[in-house]
């Protein structure tokens, strides 16, 4: 069984403990540890005796019920089978361009970069952190610079996957692929700061898969501002704050003209019945909202400050759901003694070429599996 | 609400109605009656509590569930968010060539070899129903009479989406996008009719969606031959047979590097885990199987029969689940009378532009709405 390339993966989890699948603590996928909300599983039996009837491909219901939760039209809001669904309709966009990539990035955003043949400009993150997105913008104001000279603030992109770049070009051929916040650092870049950008590109797409998990006063969406922006394209996950990553679903909300070249791109039925009807559910479901967010600060202290603790282990502050961790020893070693003694999964960062064998992801979980986490790290950390 | 260009759009039909989606007789969607299969529904809740992990992105345990029913490898199998997504991605290889498609075509080749700037020639079935496929060679082994001359057995092609051919081309450059059993018609190819082709096609797509619904004795399948032809992609589908279009399942059945490739041009989670896990429960359960084979025959040869009695109705032969109907009437105002006085969903054919407003397609269903649809059908017609 390969390696695999994204979290989650417990089928190979469970081959290299030595045990079943369900007795793995998954801190690999970065899934809240507080759902599927009940209201949600309702809904799901519910709809069962219903899956006997095609989806209506409108999804006039959950586009509806998006548009209630975001204050937006439905012409605006395209969902789709996980955000990753949506994520390959805006590679195919994003190729029309040069895309500049903040790096370490998601490895599926190459992926579906690649699909498409784009020419990807990589922009490190780690190593200009602080001033990473007037980098951007000098960059772009100096596009001819691009591969002679490094820009103010940051280090000089190097552009990974394809052929030499137009030097001469003006900065609306390029585009711009960001995650905020941002995986898998955690870091959770100010709307502020992302806003003048979206008048220097011809096209930026913001993930915000884990975004849900900021409490609403600190909460940096670009959603509010997406119809002042024809260039924006917004991207949704719903299955990592309602922990329904089975079940796949995801949003894009962006300009309707967009959207509904994207419908032609994909098939009439992407959403199945059920995870429409677990969505509606959902959105509706302001407790278990309020629950996460009263939850998630104070559980990622105390792993944040456990971690901080332990010798040769430094986490960096995150505004998501899950923590990039700092390692002095193999991440590939840890993760192997963590699954075989202690049926404990961590995200190795291998598929991350920037970050390899030093660093390690885990999500945020419940006190009591956070705590567990700590303790077995810490017992391999200082076993010689 | 827009007039649904595919069946089983019931949100629009209960509208039409002027009742609950739920009270509608849904004769648009070729859906078995008889499921889904009681396996099915169980396995679907019995992952309910799993939807909190990602689906296994090998889908490991459902490849080989494909694999051991059609005495497979599996590394010849990839599984798809319904046979509509993997159409997609056949759609994207087949624009590397120009596309033979027989028509009238499912409106949903039209919009995938679109998305991707396909050209295509259409080749008429119902106009040289007797020898399509044999014309379909010669027009093949005399590539430059294409536009000039009528070609045996066939009338001359046309060219729908796009602009002019290149007339000198070897056939290799051609691909053909054929449907077995043929949506709307329900003509059966044989398998000897269709092998020869496979040498002259740089590549062949065969949508089986309903294959599954031809007894074992009598089917034409190409999934045998498959491993012979490294050109040939077959798409099946799930959701039909086992009555699931709501959970979305079909999967593809071709080389491996090409299900390698496609792998990249698409998200790594398509398949949800309650379809993937309804899926193995259905491929095992033989005595739904057996119940659908036994059904079929002998309710598609009564509703056959009822409506050649009917003055200006006239089906056509049949290997699917389906009936074209061809009609004196207007359909659009028979589907109309029908949905408003009874209830009664049907598919009118606008989206098949040969065929427009005197064709009519039905599913076969439970001898007793197809008798409740042949009671109406007589009422109307004989009223004046």
């Amino acid at each position: 069984m390969r390696q695999p390339s994204h979290g989650g993966n417990l089928a190979w989890a469970a081959a290299v403990a030595g045990c079943s699948a369900d007795a793995i603590v998954d801190f690999s996928a970065s899934i809240s540890p507080l759902g599927p909300p009940q209201s949600a599983i309702a809904a799901i039996s519910s709809q069962i005796s219903n899956l006997r009837h095609y989806p209506d491909p409108d999804y006039s219901e959950l586009r509806l019920a998006l548009g209630n939760f975001h204050q937006l039209p439905i012409e605006w809001i395209l969902p789709g089978n996980g955000s990753a669904e949506l994520l390959t309709l805006a590679g195919r966009e994003l190729a029309q361009a040069a895309t500049i990539l903040i790096t370490p990035a998601f490895g599926d955003y190459y992926r579906t970069l690649t699909a498409y043949n784009a020419r990807v400009l990589e922009f490190p993150l780690l190593s200009a952190e602080s001033g990473v997105l007037s980098g951007i913008q000098n960059l772009l104001s100096n596009a001819t610079c691009f591969q002679s000279a490094k820009p103010p603030n940051a280090v000089a992109p190097q552009h990974a996957l394809n052929a030499p770049l137009p030097l001469t070009a003006p900065s609306t051929d390029y585009a711009l692929l960001l995650n905020n916040p941002h995986n898998p650092t955690g870091k959770l870049f100010t709307r502020e700061a992302i806003l003048p950008l979206l008048s220097q590109f011809a096209l930026v797409v913001v993930d915000e898969a884990f975004m849900d998990f900021v409490p609403p006063d600190e909460e940096q969406s670009l959603i509010p501002v997406v119809q002042e922006y024809p260039n924006l394209v917004v991207l949704r996950s719903l299955t990592k704050f309602y922990s329904l990553p089975g079940l796949r679903l995801g949003y894009a909300i962006a300009h309707p003209d967009r959207l509904h070249k994207w419908q032609l791109w994909r098939d009439p039925w992407p959403v199945n019945t059920l995870a429409a009807a677990a969505a509606i559910a959902a959105l509706q479901d302001e407790e278990f909202q309020a629950q996460t967010w009263q939850w998630l600060p104070s559980a990622r202290q105390q792993l944040f400050q456990g971690l901080t603790s332990i010798p040769g282990l430094q986490p960096h502050p995150s505004a998501a759901n899950f923590l990039l961790v700092e390692t002095q020893q193999s991440t590939v070693q840890l993760q192997q003694k963590l699954l075989q003694q202690y049926q404990i999964l961590i995200r190795d960062c291998l598929s991350f070429k920037e970050l390899g064998d030093r660093f390690f992801r885990i999500a945020v979980r419940s006190h009591s599996d956070n705590h567990r986490l700590l303790t077995a790290l810490n017992t391999i950390v200082n076993s010689p």
